[in-house]
């Protein structure tokens, strides 16, 4: 998917890896990004603008380990050619039964070595947007590995809007961060979107890594569904309302 | 609202309360409801069609205490008049510093007294759908009684689908449960809606009362906004990228 520059790069931040061509059962190819930060001819420019304009498409080589993975070759492992080899171990640890497929508890435990124990609600989300289409909650050793890949670089990028190093971003370093990501959020939705992880302390909002995966990932999932039903690129999309809940429904609260 | 027979009774189960007028800034009335079961001829039918049928609204009596809320008097205590002096009491127990608005933890704590204690994500999601629109996360007297009075019409109606007693009802009481609140959903969204409360024990996934009153706010406010934008009552609603993200982001996960 990011072959095809649909989180191209813009002038202060790289672009953000796709979800997995597994991600979306009616996946349309986009030329360009929803919420994609507008192109700059300043590349000096430190302020994102807000708007959704359109920038001209770049191919991401590190997008290709998602974009390319179907026609990747793969070992006994199951694993990407050049996975590595940490990645496969800790996939291996906790698919204890060998049954070449990990669930959720299994993939909160193998996240843990190479990065943080994340909330259920988290893992839950990844496998959603991770899976295979046709599989249960569950991920493959090639799931996993695009997976694991997507955090590192997701780290990457949190790492960078977490300027004064805290481990948590304010709602500034989070519009900054999405930006990072290729979204460009609306202050209204910015607004929204940091007021959900308000604990009620009347504390400034700060989201850990784990947060910030979580928020992200329902961004951009929900901005691939709305363009998914926006063939026009109209900014503007259609729905059924079986069709309207069945979309939405997956990123609402779930057990934990 | 509900005088309008939005969400108008069917064969074997009442209508739900609407949410109060406070509830969507834009609300336009609507004749009839969506996802609403089909009104059947055969009253002693006991298998609910899951269509978006349109049946001939009617007045519900008990709904008058939202929808002419407006116009209702009010005492020094602001509560409308005639409010259960218990839920006063309720209300002015938490309500320590006499401001006359609650939080969510006061909120919580108001409710144990009457019903349960309730989890505080479902409590946001009571007082994001109770709350005045132009008020911050509080509510005041009049939202309190009516959400008191809504909760108990849909305890009532948790306890006529928990046919076995549990406290907790499976999947397909859930599916009569929704029905008897007016709300008809086709069983691919029943199975994403229940699936988010399974806790991958295997156990077969049951819904408590506050998991019950969390999933049919949900869907009802939902239902709700998306109503409000299908202005020629097609089943088909058009939304801008921004406008979707700013429907759909309150009602995703939020602290706890």
């Amino acid at each position: 998917m990011a072959s095809n520059g649909k989180y191209g790069s813009h002038p202060y931040a790289p672009s953000a890896p796709s979800l997995p061509e597994s991600y979306g059962q009616q996946h349309t190819q986009y030329p360009h990004g929803y919420g994609r930060p507008q192109q700059q001819h300043n590349s000096s420019s430190s302020s994102p603008q807000y708007s959704h304009g359109y920038g001209q498409p770049q191919h991401q080589p590190y997008g290709s380990s998602f974009s390319s993975s179907s026609s990747s070759s793969y070992g006994q492992s199951g694993f990407p050619a050049g996975t590595d080899p940490a990645v496969i171990r800790s996939f291996e640890m906790v698919d204890r039964d060998r049954s070449g497929y990990i669930d959720e508890h299994e993939l909160q435990q193998a996240l843990s070595s190479g990065y943080q124990r994340f909330s259920l609600r988290t893992i839950r989300l990844l496998i959603f947007l991770f899976k295979s289409p046709t599989d249960s909650l569950r991920v493959g050793p090639k799931e996993f590995a695009a997976l694991w890949i997507c955090l590192g670089q997701w780290r990457s990028i949190f790492e960078r809007y977490d300027k004064d190093r805290s481990g948590k971003i304010d709602s500034m370093e989070l519009r900054d961060a999405l930006y990072g990501l290729g979204l460009a959020m609306p202050p209204s939705v910015l607004q929204l979107l940091i007021s959900k992880y308000d604990d009620g302390s009347g504390r400034r909002v700060e989201l850990n890594f784990d947060s910030f995966v979580e928020c992200g990932m329902i961004v951009r999932g929900l901005t691939d569904r709305f363009k998914e039903k926006d063939r026009r690129h109209a900014g503007s999309a259609t729905f059924g309302y079986d069709e309207f809940m069945s979309m939405v429904i997956p990123f609402l609260v779930s057990y934990n």
